[in-house]
């Protein structure tokens, strides 16, 4: 059913933006928590749904839709907290430093309509009632979900369920719209009337995507997540204190969920003599899970047989990677390992993301420096995990973690990302395609733009800058007479 | 001298980027002031230096490196007060919604080197030592300027100065970094050492620009000002009250500066019948200004002339546009009208920006609505102009406005841009590439990314990250124990 009509989706979308425009952001964050109950009141159907269509577990895919509805609930928040509005309220100045100045003030407003590219594998969390849906909402924007193709039938029922619970508590109809299909979806992107964009998959069809983008007559942000190998660096103190437990938690976050999600670390560097082999090979025996669709079984079973067969590589858990009779992949986590030399020889076979549940070890030599491995070998990565122990100095690796991630985090795993205000899920290119956050609530920033009232009556703004600030939002206010000081502080 | 070798420029900014890391914000700040005050002890030189290669007036020169000074101090309390940072603090929840949550805590760091595409019309302040270098600098960022080739002499001399300035305050060598030549800035912007840019400019080298950054290997983002019509709508009860005041205010506007501002008045909208013509042919009866240069000349009497050639146009003030034997023009306000009718049977021939000083007024009928002709008419725009009386309802035409705007204002003209925190100076497309604003403080938004930290050992965080909070930035702290009450509030 390729090539639904896209012109009355996006008028529809494009009338809901100027209908949202009149909704007060306590009826917008109502109507969030209208979608977490909903979901929620439905989750047996929905579940029974992601599972057949996926291959996901039970406990999993429950999970997944109960942090979906904390994350819609977390975004109602946002909306009534208003700090993400950033009001900036400049008085009128007759003193101003360069002359009068007339009264300014600032706050931003929704992009407009935001088609949102759906994931594959999480069903719930990245898809139609996802982080981006749900940001691009609590902004004040209809959004057009292009299904992902991984899980139609759940897709289509969320979306019912998502737009009757919007509708009902008092958003316009096309607040909330789905498609289906690789051409609608181009086609979608390309219309004039979509403003921004949204995609959670892979580098190749990512990068794909934001070129169409910016090669639009109007060019308009794409806010791509195209994973990420998530390197993570132990140094010998942490393993000679930890090691056991290092061994079962690498096994663990390479193993869940079949390896499929951006967060799995792809990537170990450890001391050559770590003695992990077979604290690894144990912890790695877990039960069978599938793949999510025969493409995705194939793409990880070449991925995994050409890694293995490179030079220098050794097995530690060989794990399954079979396909049954209707090319359903399954699998258990492969974890090899490789010198450092041998890594070097050929970094490119190893560098590129392996959707599935592997991970590679790379032994490092005494005195190697990992600040220097990350600057040689990585680009932009979602993650950089650390694990040391008291007394390590691991000043210089953190930095350059910083440098090349949007997440580092200390002796633990990078899957199982916190929906949490302060989360960064992005990172410097190839991670996303334009920075910022598909987690957390500055995901939000993403679908608002900033728009200046100067000289207005106060019947004519926004209520968020009016003087009686009705909605109880932050105001940021400079006082007339402060720029006659301004940088004086800092000379002092 | 076109194409100098990039390789050094780009590593000596990179090595710059790694040290400023090292470098606390308050000597940053610090360092932008010395950045002011140089300028402003080497005013003398730099305005004369600045008349002589530009042709703009000393008084005009002399008010624009003040701006300038004033807005590298304006930059400097931004980097001590520390609110771009965004910090924010999630501390670990045995409790959390989902299950126990590690502490999450993110800021804002530098996003890397920045290379700014100066631009001709503003010698200083969109400029060498402009706002998108203050904004750059003031977030971390080394900046490599691509001079303008309008004014090369004074570009040189700014960057000795402002690089002598840095540096004697303790900037790393190499903060601040000139290139000259077209070649050289095309072939500096596909370098992966640089991590974003900026231009002011025009629409079609802008676009240009912007879809090199996009094709990179790793596109960066590319935050391009590219110029605007910068529409005005005036009700007939404004002119009837203000008349003679909204002509003079309309000549200064569009004829301050030879008309070469981005925020020019270039379309205005009034009723017919205002019976201003006489007082704008008045108005218009300025001192001859001399433009830019012999191409920016040579395009504005190219349009001018397809303008007034265009069916319907009346000239309220014919205004002098001439050259001299050295090709340079030399210029007065044109100011023509057409009624509306004649404006829409061929609209494109009026809705291309015409970098100079004229303007056309479009004469509506009674009745017409201003809000639907923004709407068909216009795209994005960095400002709108309302002129109303009291009485008149514009809650319409305002929100039309705000939709294809960065800035709305009342009663007064675009021209004369305030730098103030508050100021949105961008707009949705083609005003802006990316949107954004390059004057006031959240123009540091476009040249830093988020990092979060996760259970990370206090002596390991950024100094604004952590609990002791030694340079007093703002900290949004989430408590532990908040998420069970998450969207609580918005269905009370």
């Amino acid at each position: 059913m390729d090539l639904q009509p896209i012109d009355p989706v996006a008028e529809t979308a494009d009338a809901a933006a100027h209908a949202l425009a009149d909704v007060a952001p306590a009826v917008r964050a109502a109507a969030l928590v209208a979608f977490a109950d909903a979901l929620t009141a439905h989750a047996d159907e929905l579940v029974a749904l992601a599972m057949e269509e996926t291959g996901l577990a039970e406990a999993r895919l429950r999970g997944e839709l109960k942090r979906t509805a904390v994350q819609l609930r977390l975004f109602a928040e946002t909306v009534l907290d208003g700090a993400y509005l950033d009001v900036r309220i400049d008085r009128a100045d007759p003193d101003f430093a360069l002359g009068p100045r007339p009264d300014v003030r600032s706050g931003n407003e929704p992009i407009g309509p935001v088609l949102n590219f759906a994931a594959g594998n999480f069903p719930f969390a990245f898809s139609v009632a996802g982080g981006d849906t749900a940001a691009a909402l609590a902004a004040g924007n209809p959004v057009v979900v292009k299904a992902h193709p991984g899980h139609p039938r759940l897709a289509a029922r969320t979306a019912e369920i998502g737009a009757a619970a919007l509708e009902g508590a008092g958003l316009p109809a096309g607040t909330l719209q789905l498609v289906e299909g690789v051409e609608t979806g181009v086609a979608m992107l390309k219309h004039p009337l979509i403003k921004a964009a949204s995609f959670t998959g892979s580098l190749k069809g990512g990068r794909h995507l934001a070129d169409i983008a910016a090669a639009r007559p109007a060019p308009i942000p794409f806010y791509g997540e195209l994973g990420s190998l998530n390197p993570v660096f132990a140094t010998a103190a942490a393993i000679a204190a930890r090691g056991p437990e290092f061994a079962s938690g690498l096994a663990a976050s390479v193993g869940g969920s079949a390896g499929q999600l951006c967060t799995k670390p792809g990537l170990v560097f450890l001391p050559a003599g770590h003695g992990l082999d077979a604290a690894i090979a144990a912890a790695a025996q877990t039960g069978e899970h599938r793949m999510l669709d025969p493409r995705i079984a194939d793409g990880y079973l070449r991925r995994r047989e050409a890694i293995l067969a490179s030079g220098g590589v050794r097995l530690l858990a060989e794990g399954s990677a079979r396909t049954d009779a209707r090319a359903q992949g399954w699998v258990t986590p492969t974890i090899a390992a490789l010198a450092l030399e041998d890594f070097r020889a050929e970094p490119e076979a190893f560098l590129e993301e392996c959707f599935g549940p592997i991970a590679l070890l790379v032994e490092t030599p005494a005195g190697t420096d990992y600040a220097d491995l990350l600057d040689e070998f990585f680009e932009g990565e979602l993650t950089v995990a650390v694990h040391r122990a008291d007394g390590d100095d691991v000043s210089r690796l953190v930095r350059a973690a910083a440098r090349h991630a949007g997440r580092v985090l200390f002796d633990g795993w990078p899957t199982g990302v916190a929906v949490t205000p302060a989360m960064q899920h992005g990172g410097p290119w190839p991670a996303t395609t334009l920075g910022g956050t598909s987690v957390g609530t500055a995901a939000v920033a993403r679908f608002v733009r900033a728009v200046a009232y100067q000289n207005a009556p106060q019947d004519a703004l926004p209520p968020a800058l009016r003087d009686d600030n009705p909605w109880g939002v932050p105001q940021r206010i400079a006082p007339a007479g402060e720029s006659a000081t301004w940088g004086d502080r800092a000379r002092a």
